[in-house]
């Protein structure tokens, strides 16, 4: 049971666990405004239905490039894109590690670089740190979140730089919010045409 | 020979040939404004030192993320950088396929994309065209190398997203000016924050 406190959540992250589990938390909330759901190959291999249920009900879906051709059996990310909207998310990101990530919605497409790293210690929990910055940002932004989808990416991804930057969470709990502004505005600058 | 009327021009791309042969052409050139030399694995292998020669007289090396990571030694492409850097050339592209591209240089990174394409029927030929184009587009704009060369690398990328789309030069060659002027401006939207 969710606690009652948290049902009115208006941005959810679903985070990676079965999308039964998943879908049981959706069941629970109060008008979320926006539901984002993560997931992983090992519940497309033993629980497909749930997930292919799951999906139906979801604002955003994450996943990275792997899964994605996985989960549409297409070998091109970029083509696999609209059948992942045709399972349901009206906003998809499909993440690449170090080479970004691209996010797909009515909008078109958005190209998002990883922040580069010089030295990187330990790419654990990247994904999870994406997405939750992510997140955290839109529901800290609040508002629009086709205003505020793009920079809550890249803020995703200056967060993930942080978590790859030690072991385990050695290193993002040591993270102050100016050197994530600093990193910020360094990566919107690296991708300034 | 260089047929003198070639001896004067100010953009100059080295296609990848041995590096002796690229040197011999340095050495006929008059005061030329930019020179680029593309490289491969190959002359790593063979003909390391005149390699080594050469890039001390270029002022942009481009090559792939192994080829970086062989001359460096250095398995992460970020901080292999600074190393190609020291090797002589001021300017330094990294081409990683259908991830992009990055450009270091005196003003810092450029994360580039590449134009995601929902079929690639062929991708040879594609590292060619890109850093064609991006010289083409250097020297028809003329000025400065820094004002124009982000969008430079924006142009390439564009191009060689038309070159993986057939079979040799099938596509390229049906390329039209305005077909690559609105995949750019598409390019150009994909990666604005």
């Amino acid at each position: 049971m969710l606690p009652a406190a948290h049902r009115k959540a208006k941005y959810i992250l679903l985070a990676n666990n079965p999308p039964g589990a998943q879908e049981a938390i959706i069941e629970q909330l109060d008008k979320p405004k926006f539901v984002v759901a993560d997931t992983m190959d090992l519940w497309m291999n033993i629980a497909m239905n749930d997930l292919l249920s799951l999906l139906k009900r979801v604002d955003m879906l994450v996943l990275n490039d792997s899964e994605a051709r996985q989960l549409t059996g297409d070998e091109n990310v970029v083509s696999a894109l609209p059948k992942l909207h045709k399972l349901g998310p009206r906003y998809v990101i499909v993440k690449k590690g170090e080479h970004g990530s691209i996010l797909s919605s009515h909008r078109g497409l958005f190209v998002a670089p990883a922040f580069p790293l010089a030295k990187v210690e330990d790419p654990t929990g990247a994904g999870d740190s994406f997405v939750g910055a992510m997140v955290g940002y839109l529901a800290k932004t609040g508002g629009s979140v086709d205003a505020n989808i793009r920079k809550a990416i890249l803020y995703g991804s200056v967060v993930a730089s942080f978590c790859c930057e030690g072991f385990g969470l050695n290193r993002t709990t040591k993270t102050t919010r100016s050197e994530i502004n600093q990193r910020l505005r360094a990566l919107e600058k690296m991708t300034r045409a």
